[in-house]
């Protein structure tokens, strides 16, 4: 799965702006709308409560052959057998997750910078994660990166990029000329009242 | 290393009562004053301190050639090559960790009841921390461990079991029958002005 990842339509889980609503239908639901790949963002739960998460997230990510990525918690993505797990600039250093995940799992960073990005692809990663592009709400602990800086990143750099931060169905747009993998979003998905709708709208821009 | 770990005195780890002191001195200390294992247990730090912080630490224990385990954190053990994993009852199960950590490295779980017990020796555990066994101030989500239930628990399983909660110089001689293979400790020396001191009081206690 590894070699044909569709980084296109990326998500990132958010609970907090579910309003209640169950995140293992509402993955379901942004998956069905066209989401091509799924991140397990989880913060302040137990280890226990995010591998059972992470359990039943993995179970509907593999109904659909959509690959599940486990937000900094590389012993999460092994016991659930994730396809990959991403880190931030405050996660274990890209080399050693790299060394204990193996060849064969994809390991995505965070980059805010020019240096972060080539550093990322120095260092093994799969994909770059490369945001915040637009003001967000969601805390990402990134700093802010310009339409300008994203397009130079990816002309940088030979792994996949896609853009992560504040995108939305309007700002969309604004990326069309970076000729970026793909866009990373949290609330223009998971924010909407109809998930798959919002899902398919975004797939469906061109970037 | 891991067939002949010595249990008796089990130094975990807690920052916030070295009020300023630095952890790596305080560990090494403590070594010097006969612990004989050593619990990295760190909280709201990201991945990549807590990954920085083992590393130190590990330097310190494989100097004196002491194992250290690390809280919770299966990633962070498998990164820094440490000894083994301390696992509580919301932290990953325990038959998961065993399939990544691989059978030559310690796993421990905790148990406040003998069920909880007898299912980490069903699971695989290499020892059990049972505890709370006194009234503690340092949070472990632990219930209540009577000393008859200690006692108890020693008598039905075959693997090492320390005890843990709240054990200082004064009340570890009421533990004097239970046949416990250990007692882990926190504040009783890492709370203490000279810490070197209160490990070698602790180490010649008898239990
Ligand atoms: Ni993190």
């Amino acid at each position: 799965m590894k070699n044909n990842v569709d980084y296109k339509l990326y998500l990132v889980t958010d609970r907090d702006i579910l309003a209640g609503r169950n995140l293992e239908s509402a993955v379901e639901e942004a998956i069905q709308g066209g989401v091509t790949l799924v991140q397990l963002r989880e913060k302040d739960i137990t280890s226990l409560e995010f591998y059972n998460m992470a359990l039943r997230i993995k179970r509907i990510t593999s109904q659909y052959n959509i690959p599940l990525i486990i937000n900094d918690r590389l012993d999460i993505a092994l016991a659930v057998d994730a396809e990959g797990v991403h880190l931030g600039q405050r996660d274990i250093p890209c080399v050693i997750a790299r060394k204990i995940i193996g060849e064969n799992k994809i390991v995505g960073v965070s980059a805010s910078t020019l240096e972060e990005a080539k550093k990322a692809e120095k260092d093994g990663a799969d994909y770059i994660g490369v945001g915040a592009v637009f003001p967000t709400s969601t805390k990402q602990d990134a700093r802010d990166v310009s339409v300008d800086l994203l397009k130079e990143i990816k002309q940088s750099v030979a792994i996949p990029v896609v853009a992560i931060g504040g995108i939305n169905e309007d700002n969309v747009s604004l990326l069309k000329d970076t000729n970026i993998d793909g866009i990373a979003v949290v609330s223009a998905i998971l924010g909407k009242k109809d998930i798959k709708s919002a899902a398919f709208c975004l797939r469906n821009q061109r970037f």
